[in-house]
């Protein structure tokens, strides 16, 4: 393609969908003056981005099991009071571990037992898990990214020493990727992006809204419920295909048709 | 976009994905005489696309749970000699039924009860189940279309009356839509098309390879299995939209960018 026109984003504008702010531009793209008047009558940025680098980079894919955040005052509830987490093995993400500690999560329709704890314990406990294991429970949690608890569902938490009623806290977690500061400046990604992120095997899915989420401590990782690894076909240690940022596949198609 | 040319073809050929046969072209599209005569020297057709058609169609998802086609003589051996099978329900295609009967799946790890049999009976007995299921019996199957069995692992089924070693036949089954001719030509689809379908709620997941399956007696249905309903939020009755035919995401990307 390449050249970027007034015309062309008169007709972005026109099917409904909006611009961009930053508007992505390949490095080989061209802006024309009327375009670049165009955008900055708008207030909308221009976004560079590196060519050949954030279409096609692969991203390892990390599978998170069901799992239980806890907040210090819940660990002593559930394993006893002055109790403390311990460290199974630690996580992709710097700090984190699975805990030894594991619990029960009990809903109106079934359990499940042997639920790690994820540590070290935090401000809010959140429980998060598949939807398949909602069904089993009997209970139907929105998606919502880790943290994002208001008006979610709660769930009773049993350990050895006592049980927690959560009133809220309990999530099927939205896709998200962790990038480093570097990682994103490498792939021309910003914090809240929307990532559309290519399986490579057996099961082509794409998905296509997972979350950008950077800091300085991140490692790149995707992470993927179990639902979502079992209908790609993905294991942790796999990787996934970036094909592009804040983009809808429906626009992309349009685009080519007319 | 709007004009196909010679260089535009090259690029794509040399871009390692080969072109489609026949090309698919939309209603604004142009080709320029040397492209045209590009694709004729590589006796590939030209294919006209509706406008506003295939992007956008909504089609109706419907979520297969762990089912089992028996043979005629596999239903005497599992429900006793001359049993046959009776329907509990019918199915979205025509003639299709979930039986009143059902068996057990057993596997080296587990064992699932309940498993639905499907009829009428069929030529080759073909147990489906999601990877979810396979973490629990055990065993690994890879993903095939209906009936693609050569290779495939074996499982036990057991019955009321008796019990089948199936030496292959156990697949998870590749997702695929269901069309009847008149959908196909309305959605200009051809049988064996791959189709890019974008679920439409709290899990924007793209399929980027269901197959087209067309035949007279089929109803319009997307078929995809617990494991990927899950991982899109879908249910029956749920719609998907067909954003693509026949396309590669990544491509789309870098058409965008370069």
């Amino acid at each position: 393609m390449g050249l970027i026109t007034e015309t062309s984003l008169r007709a972005m504008l026109g099917s409904g969908r909006g611009l961009p702010n930053p508007f992505p531009i390949g490095a080989e793209d061209r802006v024309t003056p009327a375009a670049a008047d165009f955008l900055k009558d708008r207030r909308i940025g221009l976004r560079r981005i590196a060519p050949g680098r954030e279409a096609g980079a692969l991203i390892p894919v990390g599978v998170s099991n069901r799992h239980v955040h806890l907040s210090p005052s819940h660990v002593e509830v559930l394993f006893g009071r002055g109790s403390r987490l311990h460290s199974l093995r630690e996580l992709s993400q710097k700090g984190q571990f699975a805990a030894q500690e594991t619990v029960t999560l009990v809903g109106p329709k079934g359990e499940i037992p042997g639920v790690r704890v994820l540590g070290p314990s935090r401000g809010v406990t959140q429980v998060e898990i598949s939807q398949t294991d909602g069904r089993q429970l009997g209970v139907a949690p929105a998606v919502r990214l880790s943290g994002d608890l208001a008006g979610t569902p709660g769930i009773l938490i049993r350990g050895p020493a006592g049980a927690v009623v959560l009133s809220e806290g309990l999530i099927v977690a939205r896709n998200h990727v962790h990038l480093s500061t570097d990682d994103a400046a490498r792939l021309s990604v910003q914090h809240g992006d929307r990532l559309l992120l290519q399986s490579l095997g057996d099961r082509p899915i794409v998905f296509a809204d997972a979350t950008a989420r950077v800091d300085e401590r991140f490692s790149l990782d995707f992470h993927i419920d179990t639902d979502e690894a079992n209908a790609a076909f993905l294991r942790t240690g796999d990787v996934v295909r970036l094909v592009g940022i804040n983009m809808n596949i429906a626009d992309l198609f349009r685009e080519r048709q007319t």
